[in-house]
Parts: C-alpha cells; structure tokens; sequence
C-alpha cells in the first residue's frame, strides 16, 4: 500500500505545499497566500486548508497520508513543535503543530526552514542516500543544517546549526550576531558585494565600473570580472578563501560525505566548486590520509523546502 | 538478568580494562603492559587474555557478558572495526575487531579513543543522561567528540571529530596540521606554554621569572601569576578568549546541552569554567533567547577510557 506525506514551506508571503510519495517523488504542488497580517490563527487555517485540497486534488485516501511536515523561520522547537520566536511571521510561542493538527486530524512535526532544505537535500537532492552532509547556505547570511548517522542534527531545543556563527578571523570584520569575525561575516553574498564596493571604491582604475554605479554591484560582480580584472580576482579569492576555510572547518567536525552549498552564490557553479575543492583537498585533516568530502551544489532549488518538510515525517 | 560489558582503553604502555554494569558501576577494574614490540598479533592476544581473565576475576557469566567495547588511539573505521593507522601502536589497516572476536568468542566494537572518552562522560560522567555534549580535551593537542540524539558522531569512516582543527584565526599560528589559525594552536596546553614563554623573553621584569628557568614554565605558570604579574593576566586572558570562541563556535553548531572540558588543563577548575562560561553566555547567538550551554569539567579522569569504551557496546 502506498504511503504519502505532505510537506509545507510556511514563507512570509506564500504557503507552499506538496504530496510526496515514499520515493521523495512530488505527486503535486500548490501555494496559497500566508495573510501575515490576519495573524496567527488565519495562518495556521491557511496550512491546514492548504493541506486537505491536496489530499483533495491528488485524489489519495486520507488515511494513506501519514501526516504533514512543516519548515517554518525563525527558532522552533521541533520536539514540542512551538515556534519560540518568529520574526516575519510573529509567532511567540505559538504550539504551531498542536493547531494544525486539531485543524486537520493528521500529524504534525515542524523544524526550522533552513534544516528542513537540508533534510530534503541529503534525502532527495545533492546529497542522495548518504548518512552524513552538511549544508550551507550563502545569501544575506550563511545559514545551514547538518545530517549525521542519517537524523537531522539540531542541538538542544533545536537551538543550534547556526553554521554561518562560527569564528574564523578572531578580531575580524562585524557580524549580525554581535561577535567579530564569523564565517557569515566572509563567505555570505552580502560580505562578498561589501568587498568589492570595498575594492573598487579604492581603485577608480578597476574595470569592475564598466558596470556603470557602485549601487549596481551584486554578488556576481567579482565573479564576471576575475578573468580581466586584477582587482576583482583578489576579491574572489579572499571569498573562496574565507568559504574554503569554512567548509574545512566542517569537514574537519563532521567528515561528512558531502558538502552541500546552496543560495545565491551557488549560480557561479563550477567557478566556486572546482577551486574550493582543491584548497579543501589541500587543507583538510590528514589531506587524503581519510575520505574525500566532495564540495557539492544544491539540486532541488525551490523544491527543496517541501521535500525536506515531507522527509521530517518518514 | 544482569548483563555486563567489557570495556578496553588501549594505551602506548598499558592495556586497561574493566567489566561495567548497565548503571556504568564498574565491577572490576585491570590492566597488562601492551607490548608494542612483539607486533600486532601479541597486543591483540594481550586484550583477548585481560578481557577472558576480567570475567573470571569478577565472577560473572562469560553468557551475561554483551562484548567488549574498545578505544585505541589513531584513525579506526568503527563501522568495520579496522584501525586505519595508529602511529604509536603500528598498526595499518588492521582489522582489530575480527582479531578479538575470534580470540574471545566475544561481540567487539572499536572507536577512536576521544571519542570513546567523550561517550563515556556523556553516559556516566560530567553529562551524564544528555543527548546533546560536546567534549574538548585541552592537552598537547587540542580533541574532543561529539554526542548527537545520543549518538557518538565519528563522521565517514570515522575520520571526524577532529575538533582542534578549525580555523578561528585566519593566517594565524601555524598548527601541527598544516593549517594556520586553529583552535588547537591557541587553545591547547601547548599553546598557552608557548605564550607563556614568549611574554617572559619579552619582559625580564614579568613576575614569571620567579619560577627560576624558562624551561620550568608549564600550563600552570600563567594562570599562578595571573592575579600578581599583569603579564601573566594577559596570557591567561588570551587564552580563555581563544578558548571561548572555540567554545562559542562549537555551541553555535551543535547548542549541546553541555560542554565537557578535559585534559590538564582542567586543573583550573573554576578559575576556567567561571570567566569562561562568562563570555560564552556574551557571544553565543541569540544571547538568552535559547537554553544555555553550561561548561563542565570532566569527571571520569582515567575510567572514562573504559567506561566509554564499555557504553561502545550498550
């Protein structure tokens, strides 16, 4: 007998739902608006009528469904399936998987949105039927989530894979967290425009202003000038430097069997994976003495998040 | 019925062992001389005939005994039981497992031994009843494991939990790895008798010099003249500052329900834990919005070798 589960990626803006076989395969998708401002409990209807019309339209037998998934932002609980706080979304501990399961007779487990893309990677993408990976996300931030013996690693309340907190310049550049020289602070996108602003407001003789203003300057900027440009080259290799010795740090802890990168900075491909692997390879614990970590890309893209949410129920 | 476990700490010098109960009470405690120079095979008949002479020394029933746990040192694949290569005990790839299997006739588990100590803190020591710690053994070098959902994390092939070697220090100190920058060439007793001494040779007047000759500094020397010499108060500071952003970052990861510290360092006891839990409770993320990571110190002292290695198989 077939098994399903739903998946549920609660954003600010959008609720998106799936059903997933027992395969990981996404028998359907759909979204409905999140209503942040019609509060808590107009939410929590929205995921629970999100879920029953997909039972609905995938036309499978409710009691075939094991029950909904969830990744939500902010600090949860996922034990109790409280979201303590939730910023965007103005939850203060708020029994969020109680409701939803009153509302819809299913079951209901919650984590944190970042871990739960990391659970569908290691399940379902990049990092297929491997026991131990560890993902990280470069964008505004650096976030991630952490896969070891095959469970998802939370810490304790689900407090902790905070993987872009961890120093690696002690004394170094400010970081949103209050300390000083945090991998967040080196290897997000954000760090990395910061730097070329830096470089080419020093260097008026940079061919990086062919792009015209300073306020045009994105993450790729560096990337598509590193070839033709002196300055953007030495930007990009402090970047894949401070990213290699990040991703050592965490071969180092977890030796895991991939290193998962996900975010904006991810579109560069083989531009970021091929050099980082070699100084990885390089700079790891006993160099090949002990397994390779393969620095990987993310594969599942949008889907990530309502994979991941089903993977927490199976 | 009782059930027993065997637990082996194998050392460069001694073979120690013990028989431990389902409550971590060990029964009976012994040890034999490892005799590296008769070879491989002599070490492991030294095991099998301290395991059989413990059951028959303690008086149980070799059928109430599960196996024997084991910690050696090196790089030990635990899925497979094979010890990859252990530089003081010249083994490569030997499978140790098997060996002491067919000796005894009993089940057999091998694990690096940090991390066979760390498990034996977690079970029965100074994190007793956690799911969540991490240990940091501040010593020559700077190890430790990790405990995760209550399970020992080794990593592929069991070449992680190398948790000296993260970078907090970009082109720092040079460390014994390669690298330069890690936590194990700032916060290892080592480091802070390096410190130690190049404050001395800087500062003839540095009350240190009472203790006669450079080559009389050892871990301790900085922290006795931390409240009387401000040279000395300023090692001790920028080791604990080193040390609690090592702690920190491994906080920010893996939020543990406890940090174990371990090694000679500990020595210090409060005059560590105090000042250092201080600023952890500072710099870890979010502050108090999550549960705090209380920092202990080892409890076991030399049992936890065998009483980890004993839980190795519970």
């Amino acid at each position: 007998m077939n098994k399903y589960y739903i998946g549920i990626d609660l954003g600010g803006t959008f609720i998106k739902g799936g059903i997933v076989d027992s395969e990981g395969k996404l028998i359907i998708l759909d979204k409905t608006p999140t209503e942040v401002d019609k509060g808590n409990e107009q939410i929590c209807k929205n995921i629970a009528a999100l879920s029953l019309s997909l039972i609905e339209k995938a036309n499978v037998k409710k009691e075939d469904v094991v029950g909904i998934g969830m990744g939500a932002p902010g600090m949860i609980d996922s034990d109790t399936g409280i979201i303590i706080c939730s910023e965007n979304l103005f939850f203060e501990n708020y029994p969020i998987a109680k409701k939803i399961e009153e509302l819809t007779g299913l079951c209901v487990k919650v984590a944190n949105d970042a871990n739960v893309a990391t659970l569908g990677e290691v399940k379902f993408g990049a990092a297929k039927n491997k026991e131990n990976a560890i993902m990280l996300t470069l964008g505004t931030g650096v976030g991630g989530g952490m896969v070891c013996n095959g469970k998802l690693v939370e810490g304790n309340k689900s407090a902790g894979a905070e993987l872009g907190h961890i120093v690696i310049a002690m004394g170094g550049e400010p970081c949103s967290c209050g300390r000083r020289g945090c991998a967040e602070a080196y290897a997000s996108a954000t760090a990395l425009i910061r730097e070329t602003k830096k470089v080419m407001s020093a260097h008026k003789d940079s061919k990086m202003w062919d792009i015209g203003s300073i306020d045009s300057v994105d993450g790729k900027t560096a990337f598509d000038y590193a070839e033709k440009d002196v300055y953007a080259k030495r930007v990009v290799d402090n970047y894949l430097y401070a990213l290699a010795t990040t991703i050592v740090n965490f071969a180092n802890v977890f030796r895991p069997e991939a290193i998962i990168l996900g975010g904006g900075v991810c579109a560069q491909g083989e531009g970021l994976t091929v050099p980082l692997q070699k100084i990885v390879n390089e700079e790891i614990y006993g160099q090949d003495l002990g397994p390779e970590v393969p620095i990987v890309i993310a594969t599942l893209g949008n889907s990530a998040g309502v994979l991941g949410a089903a993977a927490l129920i199976m």
